[in-house]
Formats: structure tokens, C-alpha cells, sequence
């Protein structure tokens, strides 16, 4: 069906690119070997600095989020170096298994697919460990298959109780530009994340911010590598060029993106996140549906996963609600398949987008015969009115108990 | 302040152009004398019947809409020709204003901005009418300042009853493209129209569909004119160019807005704009305001004028949803300015679009103070999932009962 | 034939639009009654105020060109006024007749097409004029159709030696933007041009820039008129907005023009344009053809209108150059229709994009069997090599020896 | 300095982004795993058949070629394996680096970077392979740092003549989509390319094509890999999907540059290219200056290395040529530093804009003190009246004598 109007893009990433963006990937390509080229090099080098808040370096790869998982793992572990992951989700489990296949020997703490990291349990896991076999830590820290945040933080503040000098990992791919995150101040060593989310750019990108430690690991240890390697990039980066052709008209989106999160403000942009939640989950809780996220100090600020009532399809709903209302939902991942849809509500969404987003749901859920209480998206409307109520997520769950 | 996300531009005119529509208008210039304009010249031509409902040729100009009104007073009527008005609002009096500054007296039946044309007073003027002065009934189909459609299927017939041979000229301004318009079924003599309203382009555009009949009457009377006249551009146009330099990049943005309104198809598009009026008139009930519009057979498919409780400012709640809600609704105008907001649903509105608008305005009812009942949002969205209830606005109002 | 590449636009106008002109008017649609609105409208109409080198108001139709002589006209003449006008070529004489059929009455000073303005005779006519009958001096400063650019300043001083009161209105239709133009020093009323020459923009936008002494004429004396009408536009203007719906994306492309123009600076804009000229004309005389215009002081940077050798058809060598060559060249207008091909070198043009123009010419000339000397090319690579040789047209052309 | 008119971008890619494809990349991003994505993926992959000449698979990675020449590796590659190598200059010799990195033994065919691949010594160093130890003929199709084009059907033959087992692999980075290539004809088993030179997009896609034998191969061998891992991409590309995010928005400029291919025909391409290069030899041979190729049968149809005189410094000439025609040039890379310039005229490069460009050099040699000859320029536009002189390149050089 030809439809009119704009589409409703309300997965958890890609999200909307904004006009500002999408005039600027569509700008001329230049010499990337020029004078021209490398000032832009250095905007977003810097700009990149900025946006994982650290002094330290950020390299920029041509690809997506997955490779700059790679990169993070080729570049500090060598192959039957042992690691502590935590099953958070889907994504967790995928970067799991990739650090497998490269040969690397994962600690996988188990987990409900319903909560965050559980720092008590990386405590007891590194404290275990004598012989300081585990080289890395590595956490995601918005698992986009479930709308949980983990507390960084409190993983940060776990390593160091424990004394433990492994690496800290983090996979910031859906919390970079929408949820508070601050590479320096927590410590983390290697930050991945890449630019269809927060950022709000196409697919294109991936990200290492890279800590003087993981640096040096870098230089004694890893995996054969060379498109990765981290040290091939910071050479030429410190002088605003890469050391292959770059993705040009991406990093012109990347320029422009950083500029917006400068413009509105890294504190608004966390904000307008949280609000823009807490309004979602006010419509969930009013349908009567139920939230997958079960720790209200990690509800997501970037998406909510919603699930469906017992016999019912969460498929069948986003394809009704694909047709009737031209939205895209996330679908549920793996093992949540069918059980689950997840609402996103990040990069450049407002308020509005937002109200017609859950107007799409909420349609959708009648149409597709779903039992719910109609209303959600009053419920949503009364939370925007007043926000800041109790339930709202904090930027940072937990920030202010822990730190 | 700095916003993320998109404005929503709700007001009645321009209407949000299309992604497809600005990619267009962006590309190269071309030679507006070689083969490859001739072959736009023909299709933006020719599409133009299509979408004007009529085998008669129509003009287009680089000019407003008020440029295309002054082209059918000067291609049609001398300095003292006698016209028929109605004062359906602000758009049919300016029309009024301009047709008296260029030399034409203007019998102006008046109104109270809340109804349409009354067709059985047309019959009345020119049935009284003995000596034929009366060279031409000019009205407004949809009235953008008051929400308010005429029905021109009416106005033909009281001319017919009559035996009057007055042209019959009709402002489609912000009716073409949204509303189901019949220049040819009609029998109208000059449609004027153009090009940011239902055709989702940028302002730039003017059209005037021209009977034959008209055209008889350019070539013996009309006022004094040159950029305007219709001979001058019928013979270039017929081999798909024009007399002056075309307003190319626009007409790249018209060539794309044909075609959509084709891929979509003419019936969809009208109905679609119905649904969503239906919607919004159920959410301004809903809040307890009042609609401008009094008949129910007028209620317009493009906008919905409501008028504010007595005591508050229309233009303050503008400014208010403004600020908080990154949304620019339509001002009262003239008389009724501060007294009616008015809200555009046309272009390319889509029902989550809409929806996100109606919270916008429920939102801002809200925030600034004005009395209302919260959920107007949920009876639009009620309305939505079972459209076709009975007081939905028919597309030509009144047609089956006059046809 | 589908061809690779860029086509290359090098008729006098519209000139290529630069990319950065493309993006901004490919640009979302605003409300053109908001805020965002009124400081776009600030920045365009002084920015127009920096280009025609006036403090006096200009105002902006969404319109061709011909639109805004059309205005000049009926804001300041009324029927039966008599006007001065000097028939330069085509232009001038299409801007003759249209004052004829607005019931002016036109003296028209003959011309052989090869020439510009000759301010001797002006100042006879008006000196002749005891009656001072003549309400207006009307001239082409940059005549398309030719390639002469005419001495305002020594019109302007005709006018002022016979003590003349009549206004002086000019076209500056292709010349603003790309020749040196100075509508207060010159003391000229009204200048007209529009947005597709040296502007770089799309057509669809015309100006007027109006002196005290125009604004004044137009109170008392004009043609009735109403989309024109001057003081309709400078009220609303004063605050930014504009009476009828203004052409808003042509507007983002006009601001981005003038900020470009700023960028490279006037001077430097003018400077390039008769160095480009100057290397069409050293081509053209390497190749053994004629350059139209006859006067050296008066050889237009804009464009250079080259004559066929006798028997030769120049529409045949345009086909030739746009199969071939994928470039467009001006045709020969009117009388000079297949006599003349015109080479724009306007706007964005810059010394390569000339030399390939250049190039493309020369090809054509060998493909049609046009008789020539070939090394048209390397004439003008010379010329580029070492600029500023004696014959270069001077920007304002004799202002040195007049002012 | 402010430059006016459009930059000259005449490296050997990235090469200039038509306006089509700019506007497709700068389109709003879509779901990629909904059904629009689907019809996405299933035409682009299809697309790159048609490119590569293939009825295999080509797998499309968000990466540079640089990534896709580590994809070709870790998949049919295991540590220790022995590979034939060519050393036709610096890419050869780049890959050959990433290579020997990545843990393979490297027999490298040393050159003097002035030669394609001789096949003779592949052939010889393959029958000495008793043991059929090399795992892999490794070499560049068109080595971009000197601009020779090497013959792959020659050595198709000589692993044939040889009877050897050995995968061929090509990077064909800088000849597919302007060179003829053929995947299927060749025997190819690996094909690398990548989406900023024929293929007229910006960088950010690489590409492999898959013969079913190097599939085999990477079943059974191959180095550790997981984002390069051809059978994780295979299986999800058949529905027309991707196993992680891929980079939308390049893929729909992918699909539209495929279109541009196909409309202008492949063979027109081609041609297309040898003409150009041929006119720019003749410029270069006039100029008295040397082209680096000493084979006239392996000229590069893509890009033209040209060797300074002794004592002249190629950087400072490029530096001179960016300033005077805001043009930019390839440098000399590695041992050719400062010592050679190249002149892309590749993917959408035309007979004009080729003047243009090589005029720009005239210009520069001119300006920066090179001994040369004036008049290449017009050497290379006789050429373009005459093409098909004897030392024109063939598309695939010396195919005719081989095959």
C-alpha cells in the first residue's frame, strides 16, 4: 500500500536521522587526503571526545556496530584469554559468542534477559579469581534487546573492590547520545559504540574510545589483526587522516550530529530520553500490558520492550501496526521472539513523535485484537505534563546510591 | 531554544513537504529552452489536468496563489465589469480588496465567517440580474481562514437555474489535492489554485485551470496585463515549455507530487484528509471547545478552526504550543484573530502525524491554563479506529443530494 | 543517450546552482508567520540590500524576472506615461513591449544589437524634453541576448547633465550578482532583477530595489495593481514578514547566495567574471570567429555571444554540442536567432569548469564542420595564465573615464 | 581561499558522487529488517552480480576495500598458508603487508612498479610448486598507485597452464564498474572491491565475490574471524537481509549508481574510460612529461600516473594546482612520493570535465615553474575528435592475444 506522510520509525535504532544530517551525508565527497579533509578529521575526532566524555583517543571504523565489537577484542585479548561477560540480552549473548569464535574463553554470568548487571556478582567473580586470569570485564550497557540499563558505575566500583586489574569493556552502542555515559569518569578501558542510534546518523560507523590502559594492552597483547588495529589508526588520527579511505559523508553526518548534541545539550538530550520513557511506560502500564525491564532503577531511557499477553503474537501486532499506522516496532530478539515488541524512543524523537508513536500502538493493539485497556496514551500525555515522577529512570540507574 | 526532532508544522498551509518532494526541488537546474525541460514542460502540464479533474489547459506561474487570483481578474474581467462575491472569511475578502483595487465592482454577499456559500443567494443576485451585468460569481471552496468548504457543484447549479451566463471562478487554494475538485464536472471557467497546500510543495506555484469559455473572455476583455496573461503563455505551453524562464526547481517538486498523489490515488488521498478532519473535530469536542465551522456538510477536510473559551487568547496558546510542543499552528485572522486557532491536516498528514499534533494541542490547552476536558486525543484516536461515522465532513459536501 | 557526468550548463541563466544553494532550499518547509520565519526574512532582505549596493528597500516577489520589470512598471507609470527606452537587444525590446501593452508609451532610442547604451543620445532625448514628459529612462545593464554590458553611471549622468527629472529604472536582470552594480552611487530608482543569474539560485524569485524617488512615485502615480504593489510589501517587510505567501525555500537559497557572495567578496566575484570573460573571448578569436558585441569597453563578463561564419546554422552546432558534449549554450534570440550561439560564463563558474565549457565548443565546432582555426583552448589557457591584459572588459565599463 | 564554482576532484577515488546518488544516500533510513529493507537488499545484491560479471554471490560489507581485502583473506586463509603475490606497486604491496600480518607466508613477485603482473613468473613460480603448497594467486587488477591495469585472464591461464589448485583473488577495487571485469569468465575466486571509484559512491562498502570454490575453501580453512565471515553474511543475504546493521543509506546510493550502470551499459563505460585515458595521454606526451606505465597495453583506463622531471617535486605541484584551480590531484605513494602526480578520470568523469581537469594542470605546471611543453590540452582534445588511435588502451589488455 502506498502510503502518505512520514513513516514512524520507532525501532531502537536505526532511529530517524534528522534533516540536518541526511543534507550533510548527501554533500560531495572530498580529497580525504586534503587539507579540507583533514579538518573535518579533526572535528569529529575531537567531537568523538566529546560524546563518549574522555580525553583519551576514539577511533573511528567504516562499519558497524558488530565490528567495533570486534576491534575491542582483537585489539586487548589474545586468543584462550579468559573474559567475564554477563547475559543481560540478546546483544550480550551475540558479543559473547563473537569473543568465542575469536577464540577467546568467556566467563558468562547468566542472567533472566530481564535485569541488568548485577555488579555484586562481577564482585564475587573477580574476587575469585587469585590468579587475576580474567583479562576483561565486558558489559553492555543498554542491552537494546530488552530495554535494561546497567550501572556502569557500580560495575566500575565492583573491579575496583576487588582489586582486579582487567580490562573494562563496554558496549555503549544504544546509550552513546541518549543516556548519560562517561568513559573517563567510570573507568571504562574500551568503549564501543557506533552511529545509527544516539547519534542519529546511518549505519556506518563504529567506535572504540580506547583508555591509556587497553592502549598499552594493545601493544603487548591481541589478536592478529589489521583493519582493526588500533595503532594503525591513532598514527594517522593524530593528524586528522586515517589510514585507509574513510567513510567521508559519514563523518560529515557525524560533524553535524556532534554539533546538535552540543547545541541542544548533552543534559537535555539525557533528559528529553528519560521523559520521553517514563511517558512510554505510563501507556504500557495503563493498556495493562507489562513491561519487560523488572528493576524500575534500569528501565531504559532508549527503548521500552513491552510484552505481549499469553497467545498473543507480538509479530502479528507490528505487521498490523506496519500497515494500519506505517510505524516499525523492534521486534522481540531470539529467545524473546514473538513474546515481546520494543518501542524505541531515542535519537532525535519529541514529544510528538513520541504521542504518535503510542497512537500507532495503541491502534494497533485494537486492531489486532490485542486485550488491552484502551487510554495509554493519556496516561503517556498526563506524564508529560508533569514528569519527573518517582518511576523515571535515572539517567545513570543507581549513580547516586553508588557513587 | 534548541529542539530535537522534527517540528510539526500543523498549520493550513504550506504543508510539510515530502522527503521525496525536497529531493526533487534540490537537483540541478537545467536549460529551460532544451528537450529534456520540454519533456517536464509536458508531464507537469498535463499532470496538472489530471489533478484539476479537467481536459482544459491549465497555467502554471512562478508566483503566490494571490498571483494566480490576479490572473483571473485580469485575464477576464475590464475596470467596471460587475462580480458576484460571498464573504465566506478573510481569503474571499482579500479577494474581494484585490478584484476592487483593480477596478472591478464587487457585489459581496456577506456572512459570518462560519458557513459557506449559500447557493440559493447566488440564484437570488442573479436571477435579479435581468440586464446580465453580472460577469462572473467568484467564491472560495474552502475557506482556509474558517475550516469552512463550499459546495461548487451548488454554486453551478443556482448559476444554471438562473440562465446567467457568468463565469464561474473558484479559489481552490487550499482545496486542490485534498478535496475531491472537479474543474470540468463543475463547469468552473478558472480554478485558481497553488502550490503549498494539497500538492505539498513549497509556495511558488500558481495555476489557473481555464474553460473555454474563459478563454473566449481573455481574448475580448480583461485589464491591462503581460506576466499574467494566458495567451502568452497557451502557445509555448503546448509544446511543453514557457514564455518566460519557468520556476524550474519547483516544477521538478510538482512533477513528484503528481506522481504521488497518482500512486496514492486521487479517492484514497480525499478520503484519508476526511478522516483525519473526523478525527480532529472528535478530539475539539472532546476537549469541550467549539469548531467554527456551524454545518456539519462544511466541516472542511483540510483544517479545523476552533474557537477558544471566552477570555483567552488564541495566540497566546499558539505561542505556548510553540514552546513546548515545537508546533506552529494557524492564527485567527482578521476578525477572528486571538479568537481561533486553527489546525492543518492536510499535504501529507498521516493519522499518527495527526494524533501527534492533537497532543500537542492537548498539551498545550493544558499548559497554558485554558479550560478544557483532558482526552480530546483519545476520542481522535477512537474516531480513528472506527472512521466513517456520521457526522464525517462528505467529500463534496452536499453532491449527492444535488447531483 | 544517457550520459555519464555532469552536464555542463553554460547558458547565460539560469546558472548552475551551487551545492550548497541545492541543500538549502531541498530544506523542510517553516511556518512563514513564526519567529524562525521573521529572522529569515531580516537576513534575505538586507542581505539583498549588501547586493544591489543600496540601504534603500528591496523587495522580493515570488516571480520570474519578467515579473519584476512588470513591477518596476506599474508601481511608478501610469497609462499614457512616457518612458525612455534603448533598444540594446532582445531583452530590451521584450521589456519595451511589455511597458507598451501596460499603456506606456515608449520612445524607443533604435540599436544595432552590437552596442550598449549610448548616454549621448539619452541625454538628447531628454534634453528635447522641455515638457519634461519623460517620466522614465528604462535600460538593460547587462543586455542577455548581446553579451554588451551598458554604463549605468553614464546614463545616470545624461540624465543628471540635461537636468532631467525622470527616474532611471534598470535591468539588472543578469548582471547583479556578476558585475560590479551600484544602485545608490549610480543613483538609480528602480533596479529589477531575479535569482537564477549571478545569484546561483533556481528561478522563481524577482527584485525591485526602489529609491525614495520611485517609493514616492509610486504614492501618487502607478498602473492599478495589487500582487506588485510596493507599499503592500514594504510594511509587512519592515518586520520581516512578507503580505502573501513568500516563495520560503527559494528564500533559504537566497540566503545561502548572499552568503556565499560575502565569502568570496564582491570584488573577487567581479574580478573572476571578467577573467573568464576575457578567456572566451581570446578562444573565440583564436578560433577566427566574431564576438558580437563591437565595443570593447562594453564586452560583458557574463556571457559572450560569438557570430556563426555566414551559411552556418548555430542551433545545428547546439545540437552537436549537447549530443557530444552534454553542454548547453544560448541560442541566438529573435533577429539573431541561428546567428549567434551565447556562451554563459556566469555565477558559480570557475576557470576549470570554463576551460571545460571551452573545450566543449571547440569539439563542437571540429563535429559540425563549423570552419575554424582550432586552439581556441589554449588561447584562453593563456589568457587565464597571465590575466588582466589590456582588452579585459572592465567591470563597470567606462566608469573610470565618465565618473 | 573562498573558492567559487565546483572543486575538481580528480583523484583516483574517491570519485566524484553524481547528484543521483548524493540524493539517494541522503534519504531517510529505513528498518532494516522490515519488508522495504528486504527488496533493498535482494536488488543490490542481484546489482553486484551484474557489476562483478558473476552468477556467485558477492557479500557487501560496511567497510573500506581495506576490509574486504582482510574478508578475502581470513576466510579461505589459515595461519602459515602459502600465497602468490605481485608486487605491481604500493596497494600490491599493502596487501601483501596485511597479509604476512595476518599470518600468511607471502611469495612476493618483485616489480618495479611500472609493470602489471607477468604472468609468465606466476606460471613458473606455480609449476615449481610441486607440492602445491600456495593456497592462493593473489593480484590487483588495476593498481591505483601507478595506473597499470594487469591482464587476469593471463593469469587465469598461466594457474591453468600450471594445472595448479591455488584461488585466484583480485582486487579489483579501482577497475570494477570502469574497466571490464569479469568474476566468472576470469575464474575468479575472489574478487575485492569497494563502492568509491567505478562505483561512483562514497567510501564505506567493501565487497568480495565468491567463486563456489573459494566457499569450499572457507568451510574448511580460513583464519578466525566473525564480522568478515563470509557464511554468517551468505545465509541472511539470501532473504535479502544482513546478519548486523548494514550501512542503509550507502546501499541505497548502491542501488542507485547499479541503475546508473546499467542505463549508460557497461560496454559504454568502458569505453568511456579508454577514451579519457587515451586524451589524457596525449596531454601528458605532449606536455613532454612521462607516463609511469611503460606497457602501452596495460595504460590504466582509470588513472594516469605521470613522472615529474628530475628535481621537480609532485606535492608542490598538487599544492599549486588546489590553489590556482581549486582541482586536487593523486599523490605519488611510498617510493613514488613526491615523484609522480595521478589524474583520476574515472567513474562519472566526462570528455568535459576531463578538459577541465587537464587544463587545471596546464595551469599548475605553468604556475609552479614545470619544464613542459604548452598545449597538452589541446593534444588530448584532438584525441577526443579521433578516438581509437592505435596506443589506446584495450579494456582488458591484451585479451585478444591471450585468449
Amino acid at each position: 500500500m502506498i502510503r502518505s506522510g512520514q513513516h514512524f520509525l520507532q525501532i531502537p535504532g536505526p532511529s530517524p536521522i534528522p534533516e540536518r544530517i541526511l543534507r550533510a551525508i548527501g554533500t560531495q565527497v572530498i580529497d580525504h587526503r586534503g587539507p579540507k579533509f583533514q579538518n573535518l578529521g579533526h572535528e569529529v575526532l575531537e567531537g568523538c571526545q566529546f560524546a563518549f566524555k574522555t580525553a583519551a583517543p576514539v577511533v573511528i571504523y567504516p562499519s558497524s556496530g558488530t565490528g567495533a565489537w570486534e576491534a575491542a577484542i582483537v585489539n586487548t585479548l589474545s586468543a584462550g584469554d579468559k573474559v567475564l561477560m554477563v547475559e543481560t540480552g540478546h546483544f550480550a549473548t551475540l558479543w559473547r559468542q563473537m569473543a568465542a569464535r575469536l577464540g577467546v574463553d568467556v566467563e558468562f554470568i547468566s542472567g533472566d534477559w530481564r535485569h541488568g548487571v548485577d555488579a555484586a556478582r562481577i564482585n564475587e567473580s573477580l574476587s575469585a579469581d587469585r590468579a587475576k586470569a580474567i583479562k576483561a570485564v565486558m558489559v553492555v550497557h543498554n542491552e537494546t534487546s530488552t530495554g535494561v540499563t546497567s550501572d556502569i558505575a557500580a560495575v566500575r566500583q565492583a573491579i575496583d573492590q576487588a582489586a582486579h586489574p582487567a580490562l573494562l569493556m563496554v558496549d555503549a552502542i544504544s546509550s552513546l547520545g541518549s543516556i548519560d555515559y562517561r568513559h573517563d569518569d567510570w573507568g571504562v578501558d574500551v568503549t564501543v559504540s557506533c552511529s545509527q542510534k544516539g547519534l542519529m546518523l546511518p549505519p556506518g560507523l563504529g567506535f572504540n574510545a580506547i583508555s591509556a590502559k587497553a592502549q598499552a594492552a594493545s601493544r603487548s597483547n591481541g589478536l592478529r589483526r589489521s583493519y582493526w588495529d588500533w595503532n594503525e589508526m591513532l598514527k594517522p588520527n593524530s593528524s586528522g587522516f586515517f589510514p585507509y579511505t574513510p567513510a567521508t559523508n559519514l563523518l560529515y553526518g557525524l560533524r553535524e550530529a556532534l554539533a546538535m548534541l552540543r547545541e541542544e545539550g548533552l543534559d537535555a538530550v539525557f533528559a528529553r530520553h528519560k521523559r520521553l520513557a517514563a511517558a512510554t511506560r505510563a501507556a504500557v502500564r495503563a493498556w495493562g500490558l507489562e513491561i519487560l525491564c523488572l528493576n524500575p532503577e534500569e528501565y531504559s531511557p532508549v527503548l521500552t520492550a513491552v510484552l505481549m499477553p499469553e497467545g498473543y503474537d507480538a509479530d502479528q501486532l507490528r505487521k498490523v501496526v506496519l500497515d494500519i499506522g506505517d510505524m516499525s516496532l523492534g521486534a522481540g530478539l531470539a529467545q524473546l521472539t514473538g513474546k515481546v515488541f520494543r518501542i524505541g524512543h531515542l535519537g532525535g524523537c519529541s514529544e510528538l513523535t513520541l504521542m504518535g508513536a503510542l497512537s500507532g500502538v495503541e491502534l494497533g493493539l485494537a486492531a489486532a485484537g490485542i486485550p488491552h485497556r484502551p487510554g495509554g496514551i493519556l496516561a503517556a500525555l498526563e506524564e508529560l505534563k508533569t514528569p519527573g515522577k518517582p518511576d523515571a529512570c535515572p539517567a545513570v540507574p543507581g549513580t547516586s546510591a553508588h557513587a
